[in-house]
């Protein structure tokens, strides 16, 4: 079976290198690690190592505090070229409240970090509306945070750099986590409908639509390339909720940095494979055969790097994906069975390895 | 009674309005406290407004969990201009735990986001080094953080641009949240000696020295310049809840953004004033003398701006002061008896009323 590249070749073009990203944050978690052992036998005992997810304490009472932080990244400058801020606070929100629930965390409550290039009050009340409209659709508050000025550090375009990020919690009963560990051969895999690109793979599609003009319509896309760009996020939480309410979910994973590749992250080191051989029924949002021509890019390294119409996976035992299913339709969210966990390791799409 | 300049005329000649800094965070609580109501008799319900010290939740049991974010702001670009990278993530633990202590909450458990304007291993390693050292001296642990290559977002000296920011959590019991509301008439206000600037100031503080050498021994202030400016953060929370297992704390303050005019914070739109009359007894570190004469600052200028060796105050009944004093410096840390609270409004700095 064909095996592509890890990290994909337009993406190192783009200059970003996954996997040197991945080795930093891991030799960042060993050090970090070192200070679990202050909270040893206090409120706030870690009870997950770095790496998940969202990091997990022990807050008593048999529940655990999810805590898990996230950003926007590159998108933000596509929000600055289209001079349209009011959404990207949605996928801010969204970054750390989906990987929150992968856990079966329910978000509770969020900080915000706002740095800016200069004073602009305007753009951080758009940004705002953004934050405020993601954590009514995730049913979180938003307790606090800190705009900070910082005209050396943030650059972007015409005098209105920004960066955005969300810092969030929520709780989760210590029996109720999923870590992906009651994942076994024979599962079924579904996937939950995504908006777009959400809020990952923007260095790389900002330098494939380069020279091109993100106001004008692009009849295959039905709106204009830089609106279809910055399409929120979309946020799993409460149908997932509902799912988890429903059935013995077993595995959830919220599509981002590294795409499909990070679905063995549920899995770890033992001898299972995400076989997703029936993909292709997912309705693959046109942005991403637009990229893929734009880039000349293969099938096989676009799921390396676009979540290519499928937000989030959710792992359930064979025979409860039709509940599943519906818990999400009932919210307005699509979904299909893309796959199967079968014995062996990695992950394939179609009938390619990527993983 | 002299009454100085609010915001301070050299802070604005360095390019930051503070006033309208606080107008755009105020502005945004609002619009964010309207998220309040998601969590209305929930796990995570709020439990104080927008603008403290820190956010706070409702965790049952009678417990709070305070939540709160900061960032070192434009320190990490002295730490740039020295290549010296090990000592900013002290002060990315120190400006997140020593406002959650004000609040009497007990920190717990951190998370990091590291924006970076290109991979650099070493330069992240050096920083969590930092981290780990911070979460040490304040008994917390990091859970999990977020690391992100934003080359379109980030700026810097030589190429090592970053961005580096916390996000922390810790317990307090609903019955000991310390907001300053029982501070009263006669209590006295404690002044806990700093280290330096801390991570405050350095907007003004850079520009005061520009064209320095900053690796140059400087006498007075017995070291490099640079070396100077880098002195990490003071953490307070281990010998702060000491004091407050041993006295009834009615008010504590971080002296950051906006030094002693933040003071009144604490006693919010009460009659109340803080006379600092005994604030000359403080031991001021040379590096604020240093930049008081490079700025041209008057004296009271400079209480707006910087910390002026107080980095933390605590406000306590009166008699209970060589208690707690005392707890401090059996940690190591030095206190002065600097003012007391009388019937009146705003913050006199000696003879001074300077908010």
């Amino acid at each position: 079976m064909p095996r592509a590249r890890r990290g994909g070749d337009a993406y190192a073009r783009a200059g970003v290198d996954v996997s040197k990203v991945r080795a930093i944050q891991s030799g960042l978690g060993a050090l970090l690690s070192s200070t679990f052992a202050n909270r040893e036998g206090k409120f706030g005992q870690p009870a997950i190592g770095i790496g998940h997810y969202a990091g997990l304490i022990d807050i008593g009472g048999g529940r655990l505090l999810g805590m898990h932080t996230d950003g926007v990244g590159t998108k933000v400058l596509v929000a600055q070229e289209m001079g349209k801020f009011d959404t990207v606070g949605i996928d801010c929100v969204a970054m750390t409240v989906n990987d929150l629930i992968c856990l079966g965390v329910e978000p509770a409550a969020l900080l915000d970090y706002i740095a800016l290039e200069r004073e602009d009050d305007a753009l951080v009340r758009q940004l705002s509306k953004g934050l405020a409209k993601g954590a009514d659709e995730s049913g979180t508050a938003i307790v606090g945070g800190e705009t900070a000025i910082l005209g050396d550090t943030i650059k972007g375009v015409g005098g209105r750099g920004f960066d955005l990020v969300s810092m969030g919690v929520g709780l989760v009963e210590k029996k109720a986590v999923i870590d992906g560990s009651k994942i076994r051969a024979g599962d079924r895999v579904l996937g939950i409908a995504s908006s777009g690109l959400h809020s990952n793979g923007y260095t790389l599609a900002r330098r494939l639509v380069r020279g091109l003009d993100l106001k004008k319509r692009v009849a295959e896309l039905g709106m204009g390339l830089g609106e279809s760009l910055l399409t929120p996020t979309r946020i799993y939480v409460k149908p997932t909720l509902k799912a988890i309410g429903k059935s013995d979910v077993h595995g959830i994973a919220h599509v981002t940095g590294g795409a499909f590749t990070k679905l063995t992250r549920l899995t770890g080191a033992r001898k299972l494979r995400f076989s997703l051989t029936e993909i292709g029924d997912v309705r693959v949002p046109p942005i991403f055969g637009f990229l893929g021509r734009q880039g000349r890019m293969g099938r096989a390294e676009m799921y390396l790097t676009f979540n290519m119409g499928v937000g989030l996976c959710v792992v359930v035992p064979e025979g409860e994906e039709p509940e599943v299913l519906k818990a999400y339709r009932g919210s307005g969210f699509e979904g299909w069975e893309i796959g199967t966990i079968v014995e062996g390791e990695g992950v394939v799409v179609g009938s390619t390895r990527i993983s």
